[in-house]
Protein backbone atom coordinates (compact mmCIF):
# COMPACT_ATOMS: atom_id res chain seq x y z
CA UNK A 1 0.00 0.00 0.00
CA UNK A 2 1.03 3.26 -0.65
CA UNK A 3 1.57 5.48 2.53
CA UNK A 4 0.26 8.61 0.96
CA UNK A 5 -3.11 6.84 0.68
CA UNK A 6 -3.12 5.18 3.54
CA UNK A 7 -5.65 6.64 6.43
CA UNK A 8 -4.69 6.72 10.27
CA UNK A 9 -8.00 6.80 12.42
CA UNK A 10 -8.58 8.39 15.21
CA UNK A 11 -11.66 6.99 16.84
CA UNK A 12 -13.86 8.97 19.63
CA UNK A 13 -17.34 7.70 20.47
CA UNK A 14 -20.04 5.75 18.93
CA UNK A 15 -20.16 2.79 16.65
CA UNK A 16 -19.48 4.81 13.39
CA UNK A 17 -16.18 5.09 13.89
CA UNK A 18 -16.21 1.40 14.09
CA UNK A 19 -18.19 1.24 10.50
CA UNK A 20 -15.33 3.81 9.40
CA UNK A 21 -12.80 1.43 10.54
CA UNK A 22 -14.54 -1.61 9.09
CA UNK A 23 -14.91 0.15 5.38
CA UNK A 24 -11.42 1.38 5.24
CA UNK A 25 -9.85 -1.63 6.12
CA UNK A 26 -11.71 -3.81 3.17
CA UNK A 27 -10.44 -0.63 0.85
CA UNK A 28 -7.45 -1.50 2.33
CA UNK A 29 -6.50 2.18 3.26
CA UNK A 30 -6.68 1.58 7.03
CA UNK A 31 -3.09 2.63 8.27
CA UNK A 32 -3.65 2.61 12.13
CA UNK A 33 -6.43 3.37 14.73
CA UNK A 34 -6.00 5.65 17.79
CA UNK A 35 -8.83 5.16 19.92
CA UNK A 36 -9.86 7.88 23.05
CA UNK A 37 -9.98 5.79 26.43
CA UNK A 38 -13.31 6.55 27.94
CA UNK A 39 -14.67 7.60 24.70
CA UNK A 40 -14.52 4.82 21.71
CA UNK A 41 -16.37 1.95 22.11
CA UNK A 42 -14.91 -1.29 23.26
CA UNK A 43 -15.22 -2.87 20.13
CA UNK A 44 -12.61 0.23 18.87
CA UNK A 45 -10.62 0.02 21.64
CA UNK A 46 -10.20 -3.83 21.04
CA UNK A 47 -8.84 -3.24 17.69
CA UNK A 48 -6.93 -0.23 18.61
CA UNK A 49 -3.60 -0.09 17.53
CA UNK A 50 -2.77 3.13 20.14
CA UNK A 51 -5.07 4.03 23.00
CA UNK A 52 -4.47 7.66 24.50
CA UNK A 53 -6.22 9.17 27.41
CA UNK A 54 -7.28 12.88 26.85
CA UNK A 55 -4.52 15.42 26.98
CA UNK A 56 -1.75 13.03 25.59
CA UNK A 57 -1.30 14.97 22.78
CA UNK A 58 2.56 14.19 22.61
CA UNK A 59 1.66 10.77 22.69
CA UNK A 60 -0.42 11.40 19.59
CA UNK A 61 1.80 12.90 18.27
CA UNK A 62 4.18 9.23 18.29
CA UNK A 63 1.23 7.48 17.69
CA UNK A 64 0.00 8.92 14.35
CA UNK A 65 3.76 8.77 13.14
CA UNK A 66 4.18 5.12 13.90
CA UNK A 67 1.29 4.31 11.74
CA UNK A 68 3.05 5.49 8.81
CA UNK A 69 -0.19 7.30 7.27
CA UNK A 70 0.08 11.24 6.17
CA UNK A 71 -4.41 11.47 5.60
CA UNK A 72 -5.73 11.46 8.89
CA UNK A 73 -9.66 10.92 9.51
CA UNK A 74 -11.21 12.24 13.19
CA UNK A 75 -14.37 10.27 13.60
CA UNK A 76 -16.74 9.68 16.57
CA UNK A 77 -18.31 11.56 19.49
CA UNK A 78 -16.44 13.57 22.29
CA UNK A 79 -18.62 13.22 25.25
CA UNK A 80 -17.11 16.52 27.43
CA UNK A 81 -14.87 19.88 25.68
CA UNK A 82 -10.82 18.81 26.48
CA UNK A 83 -10.48 20.20 29.77
CA UNK A 84 -6.78 21.78 30.60
CA UNK A 85 -6.77 20.08 33.80
CA UNK A 86 -6.36 16.81 31.58
CA UNK A 87 -3.38 17.42 30.15
CA UNK A 88 -0.76 16.30 33.29
CA UNK A 89 1.53 13.28 32.86
CA UNK A 90 2.44 13.21 29.24
CA UNK A 91 5.99 14.79 29.17
CA UNK A 92 5.77 15.39 25.14
CA UNK A 93 2.02 17.43 25.49
CA UNK A 94 4.29 20.16 26.64
CA UNK A 95 6.18 20.75 23.64
CA UNK A 96 2.76 20.81 21.79
CA UNK A 97 0.78 23.35 24.73
CA UNK A 98 1.59 26.92 22.81
CA UNK A 99 0.37 25.79 19.34
CA UNK A 100 -2.66 23.88 21.53
CA UNK A 101 -3.78 26.78 24.05
CA UNK A 102 -4.08 28.96 20.71
CA UNK A 103 -6.52 25.86 19.05
CA UNK A 104 -8.61 26.03 22.03
CA UNK A 105 -9.69 29.56 22.42
CA UNK A 106 -12.66 30.33 20.43
CA UNK A 107 -16.35 28.48 20.12
CA UNK A 108 -17.29 24.96 18.82
CA UNK A 109 -16.83 25.03 15.29
CA UNK A 110 -13.48 27.49 15.14
CA UNK A 111 -12.28 24.98 17.70
CA UNK A 112 -12.82 21.73 15.01
CA UNK A 113 -10.80 24.18 12.27
CA UNK A 114 -8.16 24.74 14.65
CA UNK A 115 -7.56 21.09 15.37
CA UNK A 116 -7.37 20.38 11.44
CA UNK A 117 -5.03 23.52 11.16
CA UNK A 118 -2.96 21.80 14.03
CA UNK A 119 -2.65 18.32 12.07
CA UNK A 120 -1.80 20.03 8.84
CA UNK A 121 0.74 21.94 10.62
CA UNK A 122 1.93 18.80 11.30
CA UNK A 123 2.11 17.41 7.79
CA UNK A 124 -1.47 15.67 7.51
CA UNK A 125 -3.90 15.71 5.31
CA UNK A 126 -7.35 15.83 7.42
CA UNK A 127 -10.15 13.63 4.95
CA UNK A 128 -13.78 13.54 5.92
CA UNK A 129 -15.79 10.28 6.56
CA UNK A 130 -16.95 10.59 2.58
CA UNK A 131 -13.58 10.01 1.73
CA UNK A 132 -13.00 6.86 3.44
CA UNK A 133 -16.21 5.69 3.62
CA UNK A 134 -18.24 7.08 1.00
CA UNK A 135 -21.23 4.33 1.79
CA UNK A 136 -22.08 5.28 4.69
CA UNK A 137 -23.57 8.87 3.36
CA UNK A 138 -27.38 8.13 2.35
CA UNK A 139 -28.38 8.72 -1.57
CA UNK A 140 -30.98 10.59 -2.47
CA UNK A 141 -34.28 8.38 -1.41
CA UNK A 142 -37.13 6.74 0.78
CA UNK A 143 -35.06 4.26 3.12
CA UNK A 144 -37.55 3.20 5.12
CA UNK A 145 -41.20 3.56 5.66
CA UNK A 146 -44.13 5.12 3.04
CA UNK A 147 -43.66 8.15 1.30
CA UNK A 148 -44.08 11.09 2.88
CA UNK A 149 -47.55 12.82 2.18
CA UNK A 150 -47.79 16.04 0.34
CA UNK A 151 -48.07 17.76 3.81
CA UNK A 152 -44.85 16.63 5.15
CA UNK A 153 -43.70 17.41 1.78
CA UNK A 154 -44.40 20.68 2.20
CA UNK A 155 -43.11 20.93 5.52
CA UNK A 156 -39.52 19.37 4.23
CA UNK A 157 -39.48 21.70 1.69
CA UNK A 158 -40.20 24.24 4.66
CA UNK A 159 -38.16 23.02 6.98
CA UNK A 160 -34.60 22.86 4.56
CA UNK A 161 -35.81 25.92 3.79
CA UNK A 162 -35.59 27.38 7.71
CA UNK A 163 -32.39 25.71 7.76
CA UNK A 164 -30.81 27.16 4.64
CA UNK A 165 -31.74 30.63 6.63
CA UNK A 166 -30.11 29.96 10.23
CA UNK A 167 -26.88 28.15 8.26
CA UNK A 168 -25.44 31.67 7.63
CA UNK A 169 -25.46 32.50 11.53
CA UNK A 170 -23.71 28.92 12.31
CA UNK A 171 -27.28 27.38 13.67
CA UNK A 172 -29.56 24.84 12.89
CA UNK A 173 -28.28 21.48 12.33
CA UNK A 174 -31.83 20.18 13.00
CA UNK A 175 -34.94 21.18 13.73
CA UNK A 176 -38.55 19.61 14.05
CA UNK A 177 -41.65 20.83 11.89
CA UNK A 178 -44.90 19.83 11.98
CA UNK A 179 -48.66 20.97 9.98
CA UNK A 180 -46.56 23.97 8.74
CA UNK A 181 -44.93 24.56 12.47
CA UNK A 182 -41.68 24.78 13.63
CA UNK A 183 -41.98 23.23 17.05
CA UNK A 184 -37.58 23.21 17.79
CA UNK A 185 -34.38 24.80 16.51
CA UNK A 186 -31.46 22.76 17.56
CA UNK A 187 -28.74 24.97 18.79
CA UNK A 188 -26.07 23.96 21.06
CA UNK A 189 -28.14 21.27 22.60
CA UNK A 190 -27.89 18.79 19.98
CA UNK A 191 -29.89 16.72 18.42
CA UNK A 192 -30.94 14.21 21.03
CA UNK A 193 -31.98 16.80 23.18
CA UNK A 194 -34.32 19.11 21.07
CA UNK A 195 -35.97 15.64 20.65
CA UNK A 196 -36.23 14.90 24.23
CA UNK A 197 -37.79 18.46 24.52
CA UNK A 198 -40.34 18.08 21.67
CA UNK A 199 -41.56 14.88 23.46
CA UNK A 200 -41.96 16.73 26.55
CA UNK A 201 -43.83 20.09 24.30
CA UNK A 202 -46.11 17.36 23.22
CA UNK A 203 -46.72 15.38 26.43
CA UNK A 204 -47.66 19.13 27.99
CA UNK A 205 -49.76 19.75 25.23
CA UNK A 206 -47.67 22.79 24.14
CA UNK A 207 -46.93 21.03 20.70
CA UNK A 208 -51.00 19.85 19.82
CA UNK A 209 -50.11 17.31 17.29
CA UNK A 210 -51.79 14.22 16.79
CA UNK A 211 -49.16 11.11 17.07
CA UNK A 212 -47.20 10.81 14.24
CA UNK A 213 -46.84 14.16 13.02
CA UNK A 214 -44.04 16.22 12.88
CA UNK A 215 -40.72 15.42 10.81
CA UNK A 216 -36.88 15.65 12.17
CA UNK A 217 -35.07 17.71 9.38
CA UNK A 218 -31.51 18.05 9.23
CA UNK A 219 -28.63 18.92 7.26
CA UNK A 220 -25.11 20.37 7.54
CA UNK A 221 -24.69 23.79 8.69
CA UNK A 222 -22.82 25.79 6.02
CA UNK A 223 -19.74 26.82 7.85
CA UNK A 224 -19.90 23.56 8.81
CA UNK A 225 -16.42 21.47 8.25
CA UNK A 226 -17.66 18.16 6.89
CA UNK A 227 -14.05 16.97 7.57
CA UNK A 228 -14.25 17.12 11.52
CA UNK A 229 -17.82 17.77 12.32
CA UNK A 230 -20.14 15.32 9.75
CA UNK A 231 -24.03 15.78 10.88
CA UNK A 232 -25.07 11.91 12.20
CA UNK A 233 -28.59 10.16 12.06
CA UNK A 234 -28.54 7.00 14.16
CA UNK A 235 -30.67 4.34 16.06
CA UNK A 236 -30.50 6.90 19.25
CA UNK A 237 -31.90 9.74 16.59
CA UNK A 238 -34.50 6.99 15.49
CA UNK A 239 -35.84 6.39 19.40
CA UNK A 240 -35.76 10.19 19.48
CA UNK A 241 -38.09 10.55 16.96
CA UNK A 242 -40.10 7.80 18.12
CA UNK A 243 -40.31 9.14 21.39
CA UNK A 244 -41.26 12.88 19.96
CA UNK A 245 -44.20 11.24 17.92
CA UNK A 246 -43.29 11.99 14.81
CA UNK A 247 -43.67 10.66 11.53
CA UNK A 248 -40.47 10.39 10.00
CA UNK A 249 -36.91 11.88 9.14
CA UNK A 250 -35.56 14.13 6.26
CA UNK A 251 -32.00 14.36 5.71
CA UNK A 252 -30.06 15.92 3.26
CA UNK A 253 -28.25 13.35 0.85
CA UNK A 254 -24.75 14.09 0.85
CA UNK A 255 -24.15 15.58 4.04
CA UNK A 256 -25.24 13.51 6.50
CA UNK A 257 -24.36 10.15 7.56
CA UNK A 258 -26.69 7.55 8.86
CA UNK A 259 -24.56 5.65 11.49
CA UNK A 260 -25.26 1.83 12.26
CA UNK A 261 -27.74 2.10 9.20
CA UNK A 262 -29.27 -1.33 9.23
CA UNK A 263 -30.16 -1.11 13.08
CA UNK A 264 -31.39 2.26 12.06
CA UNK A 265 -33.83 0.68 9.53
CA UNK A 266 -35.03 -2.19 11.58
CA UNK A 267 -36.26 0.55 14.60
CA UNK A 268 -38.01 3.12 11.96
CA UNK A 269 -39.72 0.27 10.68
CA UNK A 270 -40.78 -0.87 13.77
CA UNK A 271 -41.97 2.67 15.03
CA UNK A 272 -43.40 3.28 11.66
CA UNK A 273 -41.32 5.66 10.97
CA UNK A 274 -40.07 7.03 7.24
CA UNK A 275 -36.31 8.09 6.68
CA UNK A 276 -36.06 9.95 3.61
CA UNK A 277 -32.53 11.59 1.66
CA UNK A 278 -33.49 14.69 0.09
CA UNK A 279 -31.71 16.69 -2.66
CA UNK A 280 -31.77 19.89 -0.79
CA UNK A 281 -30.24 21.80 -4.12
CA UNK A 282 -33.16 20.42 -5.64
CA UNK A 283 -35.68 21.61 -3.08
CA UNK A 284 -37.99 24.74 -4.24
CA UNK A 285 -40.70 25.94 -5.59
CA UNK A 286 -39.58 24.94 -9.28
CA UNK A 287 -38.31 21.64 -8.23
CA UNK A 288 -39.68 18.58 -10.33
CA UNK A 289 -41.85 16.12 -7.99
CA UNK A 290 -39.78 13.91 -7.35
CA UNK A 291 -37.07 16.13 -5.97
CA UNK A 292 -37.60 15.07 -2.17
CA UNK A 293 -38.56 11.48 -2.57
CA UNK A 294 -37.74 10.74 -5.89
CA UNK A 295 -40.81 8.52 -7.56
CA UNK A 296 -38.41 5.08 -8.03
CA UNK A 297 -37.24 4.76 -4.35
CA UNK B 1 -66.99 58.45 27.80
CA UNK B 2 -67.84 57.67 24.29
CA UNK B 3 -68.50 54.19 24.34
CA UNK B 4 -66.69 53.40 21.33
CA UNK B 5 -63.53 54.64 22.89
CA UNK B 6 -64.09 52.12 25.97
CA UNK B 7 -61.74 49.18 25.97
CA UNK B 8 -63.69 46.37 27.65
CA UNK B 9 -60.10 44.02 28.81
CA UNK B 10 -60.29 40.44 28.60
CA UNK B 11 -57.45 39.73 30.92
CA UNK B 12 -55.71 36.39 31.82
CA UNK B 13 -52.45 35.12 33.87
CA UNK B 14 -49.74 37.81 34.67
CA UNK B 15 -49.26 41.17 35.98
CA UNK B 16 -49.14 42.47 32.17
CA UNK B 17 -52.91 42.33 32.59
CA UNK B 18 -53.25 44.76 35.96
CA UNK B 19 -50.89 47.12 34.25
CA UNK B 20 -52.64 47.56 31.02
CA UNK B 21 -55.89 47.58 33.24
CA UNK B 22 -54.29 50.67 35.62
CA UNK B 23 -53.45 52.25 32.13
CA UNK B 24 -56.26 52.10 30.63
CA UNK B 25 -58.15 53.25 33.78
CA UNK B 26 -55.72 56.36 33.99
CA UNK B 27 -56.38 56.89 30.55
CA UNK B 28 -60.49 56.96 31.25
CA UNK B 29 -60.99 53.99 29.05
CA UNK B 30 -61.64 51.41 30.57
CA UNK B 31 -64.93 49.81 29.66
CA UNK B 32 -64.90 46.37 31.71
CA UNK B 33 -62.67 43.98 33.10
CA UNK B 34 -63.08 40.04 32.07
CA UNK B 35 -60.92 38.11 33.85
CA UNK B 36 -60.65 33.55 33.04
CA UNK B 37 -60.83 31.97 36.69
CA UNK B 38 -57.11 29.64 36.83
CA UNK B 39 -55.25 31.86 34.64
CA UNK B 40 -55.83 35.48 35.65
CA UNK B 41 -54.15 36.85 39.13
CA UNK B 42 -55.78 37.47 42.33
CA UNK B 43 -55.47 41.16 41.93
CA UNK B 44 -56.94 41.08 38.56
CA UNK B 45 -59.86 38.85 39.36
CA UNK B 46 -60.59 41.03 42.16
CA UNK B 47 -61.21 44.30 40.41
CA UNK B 48 -62.88 42.01 37.28
CA UNK B 49 -66.79 42.51 36.39
CA UNK B 50 -66.79 39.09 35.13
CA UNK B 51 -64.76 36.23 36.12
CA UNK B 52 -65.44 33.43 33.50
CA UNK B 53 -64.08 29.61 33.50
CA UNK B 54 -62.37 28.32 30.52
CA UNK B 55 -65.06 27.74 27.51
CA UNK B 56 -67.67 29.68 28.48
CA UNK B 57 -67.67 31.30 25.52
CA UNK B 58 -71.74 32.13 25.57
CA UNK B 59 -70.78 33.80 28.85
CA UNK B 60 -68.29 35.41 27.57
CA UNK B 61 -70.32 37.29 24.65
CA UNK B 62 -72.97 38.53 27.31
CA UNK B 63 -70.30 39.86 29.36
CA UNK B 64 -68.66 41.29 26.62
CA UNK B 65 -71.95 43.40 25.48
CA UNK B 66 -72.90 44.32 29.07
CA UNK B 67 -69.65 46.39 28.99
CA UNK B 68 -71.01 48.36 26.12
CA UNK B 69 -66.93 48.83 24.90
CA UNK B 70 -67.29 48.28 21.37
CA UNK B 71 -62.59 47.62 21.55
CA UNK B 72 -61.65 44.60 23.08
CA UNK B 73 -58.00 44.04 24.35
CA UNK B 74 -56.58 40.26 25.03
CA UNK B 75 -53.81 40.14 27.41
CA UNK B 76 -51.92 37.72 29.49
CA UNK B 77 -50.61 34.37 29.62
CA UNK B 78 -52.41 31.25 29.01
CA UNK B 79 -50.80 28.39 30.99
CA UNK B 80 -52.69 25.64 28.92
CA UNK B 81 -54.33 25.42 25.45
CA UNK B 82 -58.28 25.14 25.29
CA UNK B 83 -59.16 21.88 25.62
CA UNK B 84 -62.89 20.95 23.84
CA UNK B 85 -63.70 18.72 27.27
CA UNK B 86 -63.67 22.19 29.10
CA UNK B 87 -66.58 23.20 26.63
CA UNK B 88 -69.61 22.58 29.36
CA UNK B 89 -71.64 23.39 31.17
CA UNK B 90 -72.61 26.64 29.50
CA UNK B 91 -75.71 26.36 27.50
CA UNK B 92 -74.77 29.38 25.43
CA UNK B 93 -71.41 28.35 24.30
CA UNK B 94 -73.44 25.88 21.75
CA UNK B 95 -74.45 28.84 19.52
CA UNK B 96 -70.36 29.36 19.09
CA UNK B 97 -69.72 26.16 18.89
CA UNK B 98 -69.57 26.22 14.90
CA UNK B 99 -67.77 29.17 14.57
CA UNK B 100 -65.53 28.33 17.61
CA UNK B 101 -64.30 24.67 16.26
CA UNK B 102 -63.20 26.72 12.85
CA UNK B 103 -61.28 28.90 15.10
CA UNK B 104 -59.47 26.02 16.98
CA UNK B 105 -58.36 24.53 14.18
CA UNK B 106 -54.18 24.98 13.11
CA UNK B 107 -50.99 26.23 14.60
CA UNK B 108 -50.75 28.84 17.28
CA UNK B 109 -50.43 31.82 15.26
CA UNK B 110 -53.53 30.79 12.95
CA UNK B 111 -55.10 30.25 16.34
CA UNK B 112 -54.56 34.04 17.89
CA UNK B 113 -55.57 34.83 14.35
CA UNK B 114 -58.68 33.44 14.02
CA UNK B 115 -59.58 34.28 17.42
CA UNK B 116 -59.33 37.85 16.36
CA UNK B 117 -61.64 36.69 13.56
CA UNK B 118 -64.15 35.72 16.53
CA UNK B 119 -64.41 39.14 17.69
CA UNK B 120 -64.27 40.95 14.93
CA UNK B 121 -67.50 38.82 13.45
CA UNK B 122 -69.08 39.89 16.49
CA UNK B 123 -68.64 43.69 15.58
CA UNK B 124 -65.60 44.01 17.98
CA UNK B 125 -62.04 45.82 16.88
CA UNK B 126 -59.52 44.13 18.82
CA UNK B 127 -57.11 46.34 19.71
CA UNK B 128 -53.53 45.74 20.82
CA UNK B 129 -51.74 46.64 24.31
CA UNK B 130 -50.05 49.61 22.30
CA UNK B 131 -52.89 51.06 21.53
CA UNK B 132 -54.25 51.03 25.23
CA UNK B 133 -50.82 51.24 27.24
CA UNK B 134 -48.12 53.17 24.87
CA UNK B 135 -46.06 53.43 28.44
CA UNK B 136 -45.19 49.87 28.48
CA UNK B 137 -43.28 49.53 25.30
CA UNK B 138 -39.65 50.31 25.82
CA UNK B 139 -38.56 52.99 23.62
CA UNK B 140 -34.73 52.74 22.15
CA UNK B 141 -32.08 53.08 24.75
CA UNK B 142 -30.45 51.69 27.55
CA UNK B 143 -32.60 51.12 30.43
CA UNK B 144 -30.44 49.56 33.20
CA UNK B 145 -26.72 48.07 33.73
CA UNK B 146 -23.26 49.08 31.71
CA UNK B 147 -23.54 50.00 28.00
CA UNK B 148 -22.93 46.36 26.24
CA UNK B 149 -19.22 46.35 24.83
CA UNK B 150 -18.33 46.25 21.35
CA UNK B 151 -18.41 42.42 21.17
CA UNK B 152 -21.82 42.57 22.42
CA UNK B 153 -22.95 44.99 20.22
CA UNK B 154 -21.16 42.73 17.59
CA UNK B 155 -23.37 39.56 18.81
CA UNK B 156 -26.82 42.57 19.08
CA UNK B 157 -26.31 43.05 15.72
CA UNK B 158 -26.13 39.13 15.02
CA UNK B 159 -28.56 38.01 17.18
CA UNK B 160 -31.12 40.51 15.86
CA UNK B 161 -30.23 39.78 12.10
CA UNK B 162 -30.80 35.78 12.42
CA UNK B 163 -34.20 35.74 14.25
CA UNK B 164 -35.32 38.40 11.25
CA UNK B 165 -33.85 35.47 8.99
CA UNK B 166 -35.80 33.01 10.76
CA UNK B 167 -39.44 35.02 10.85
CA UNK B 168 -39.82 34.03 7.89
CA UNK B 169 -40.81 30.62 8.89
CA UNK B 170 -42.70 32.06 12.00
CA UNK B 171 -39.63 30.91 14.57
CA UNK B 172 -37.74 32.37 16.60
CA UNK B 173 -38.92 35.04 18.85
CA UNK B 174 -35.63 35.09 20.79
CA UNK B 175 -32.37 33.27 20.97
CA UNK B 176 -29.16 33.67 23.05
CA UNK B 177 -25.87 34.60 21.46
CA UNK B 178 -22.34 35.30 22.98
CA UNK B 179 -18.79 35.59 21.46
CA UNK B 180 -20.68 34.79 18.10
CA UNK B 181 -21.98 31.55 19.16
CA UNK B 182 -25.90 31.03 19.07
CA UNK B 183 -26.13 28.52 22.20
CA UNK B 184 -30.22 28.36 22.09
CA UNK B 185 -33.01 29.23 19.87
CA UNK B 186 -36.31 29.38 20.90
CA UNK B 187 -39.58 28.18 19.53
CA UNK B 188 -42.28 26.26 21.01
CA UNK B 189 -41.00 25.77 24.06
CA UNK B 190 -40.78 29.57 24.97
CA UNK B 191 -38.43 31.97 26.29
CA UNK B 192 -38.25 30.72 30.02
CA UNK B 193 -37.46 27.29 28.94
CA UNK B 194 -34.60 28.48 26.35
CA UNK B 195 -32.92 30.19 29.20
CA UNK B 196 -32.94 27.37 31.18
CA UNK B 197 -31.51 25.08 28.35
CA UNK B 198 -28.84 27.49 28.49
CA UNK B 199 -28.39 27.88 32.05
CA UNK B 200 -28.02 23.40 31.84
CA UNK B 201 -26.00 23.60 29.00
CA UNK B 202 -23.52 26.20 31.08
CA UNK B 203 -23.58 23.99 33.97
CA UNK B 204 -22.43 20.90 31.41
CA UNK B 205 -19.94 22.69 30.08
CA UNK B 206 -21.23 22.65 26.75
CA UNK B 207 -21.39 26.50 26.41
CA UNK B 208 -17.81 27.08 27.33
CA UNK B 209 -18.51 31.03 28.26
CA UNK B 210 -17.42 32.38 31.23
CA UNK B 211 -19.79 33.77 33.74
CA UNK B 212 -21.67 37.31 32.45
CA UNK B 213 -21.05 35.98 28.91
CA UNK B 214 -24.53 36.03 26.19
CA UNK B 215 -26.92 37.99 25.61
CA UNK B 216 -30.64 37.58 25.26
CA UNK B 217 -31.98 38.59 21.92
CA UNK B 218 -35.83 39.00 21.82
CA UNK B 219 -38.21 40.77 18.95
CA UNK B 220 -41.36 40.06 17.49
CA UNK B 221 -41.70 37.30 14.64
CA UNK B 222 -42.84 39.14 11.08
CA UNK B 223 -45.68 36.95 11.11
CA UNK B 224 -46.69 37.89 14.61
CA UNK B 225 -50.02 39.47 15.50
CA UNK B 226 -48.81 42.06 17.95
CA UNK B 227 -52.67 42.36 18.44
CA UNK B 228 -52.92 39.11 20.45
CA UNK B 229 -49.34 38.06 20.96
CA UNK B 230 -47.36 40.76 22.22
CA UNK B 231 -43.90 39.27 23.05
CA UNK B 232 -42.81 40.00 27.06
CA UNK B 233 -40.08 40.18 29.00
CA UNK B 234 -40.69 40.02 32.90
CA UNK B 235 -39.14 39.88 36.00
CA UNK B 236 -38.73 35.97 35.25
CA UNK B 237 -37.03 36.51 32.19
CA UNK B 238 -34.75 38.95 33.93
CA UNK B 239 -34.16 36.03 36.88
CA UNK B 240 -34.05 33.12 33.72
CA UNK B 241 -30.98 35.37 32.53
CA UNK B 242 -29.34 35.71 35.41
CA UNK B 243 -29.26 31.99 36.13
CA UNK B 244 -28.31 31.37 32.55
CA UNK B 245 -25.21 33.25 33.29
CA UNK B 246 -25.98 36.22 30.75
CA UNK B 247 -25.01 39.72 30.94
CA UNK B 248 -27.39 41.41 29.76
CA UNK B 249 -31.12 41.84 27.64
CA UNK B 250 -31.76 43.31 23.92
CA UNK B 251 -34.97 43.72 22.44
CA UNK B 252 -36.79 45.07 20.02
CA UNK B 253 -38.02 48.92 21.00
CA UNK B 254 -41.65 49.32 19.81
CA UNK B 255 -42.36 45.32 19.35
CA UNK B 256 -41.10 44.10 22.93
CA UNK B 257 -42.71 45.09 26.21
CA UNK B 258 -40.71 45.20 29.49
CA UNK B 259 -43.55 44.30 32.40
CA UNK B 260 -43.18 45.23 35.80
CA UNK B 261 -40.55 47.38 34.28
CA UNK B 262 -39.37 48.95 37.87
CA UNK B 263 -38.84 44.96 39.42
CA UNK B 264 -36.96 44.30 36.35
CA UNK B 265 -34.84 46.89 36.50
CA UNK B 266 -34.09 46.50 40.36
CA UNK B 267 -33.51 42.47 39.43
CA UNK B 268 -31.29 43.09 36.89
CA UNK B 269 -29.24 45.57 38.53
CA UNK B 270 -29.60 43.78 40.93
CA UNK B 271 -28.00 40.86 38.95
CA UNK B 272 -25.15 42.86 37.03
CA UNK B 273 -27.55 42.84 33.59
CA UNK B 274 -28.00 45.10 31.03
CA UNK B 275 -31.74 45.68 29.36
CA UNK B 276 -31.58 47.50 26.29
CA UNK B 277 -33.77 48.64 23.47
CA UNK B 278 -32.61 48.51 20.19
CA UNK B 279 -34.04 50.13 16.80
CA UNK B 280 -34.15 47.12 14.94
CA UNK B 281 -34.55 49.41 11.56
CA UNK B 282 -31.24 50.86 12.31
CA UNK B 283 -29.19 48.04 12.79
CA UNK B 284 -27.03 47.22 10.01
CA UNK B 285 -23.44 47.48 8.62
CA UNK B 286 -24.36 51.18 8.10
CA UNK B 287 -25.74 51.75 11.23
CA UNK B 288 -24.49 54.85 13.27
CA UNK B 289 -23.24 54.30 16.12
CA UNK B 290 -25.59 54.82 18.31
CA UNK B 291 -28.00 52.66 16.41
CA UNK B 292 -27.93 50.03 19.28
CA UNK B 293 -27.58 52.03 21.99
CA UNK B 294 -28.10 55.72 21.88
CA UNK B 295 -25.37 57.92 22.99
CA UNK B 296 -27.37 59.61 25.61
CA UNK B 297 -29.41 56.88 26.88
Amino acid sequence: MDSSDSIAIIACGGRLALECIEEARSSGRLGGVIALEGESIPEVVALADHVLKWGQIGRLISALERTGAKKVLLIGSISRRPDFRTLVGDFETIRWLPRLLTTMAGGDDSVLRKVIGFFESGGYQVVSLADVAPGLLAAPGLHVGRKPSATEREDIETGFAALNAMAAFDVGQSLVIGQGRIAAVEAAEGTDAMLERVAQLRDARRVPWKPGTGVLIKAAKRQQDLRVDMPVIGPQTVEGCARAGLSGIAISAGSVVIASRSDCIKRARDAGLFIVSCDQAALGPDAPSGAIVPETP
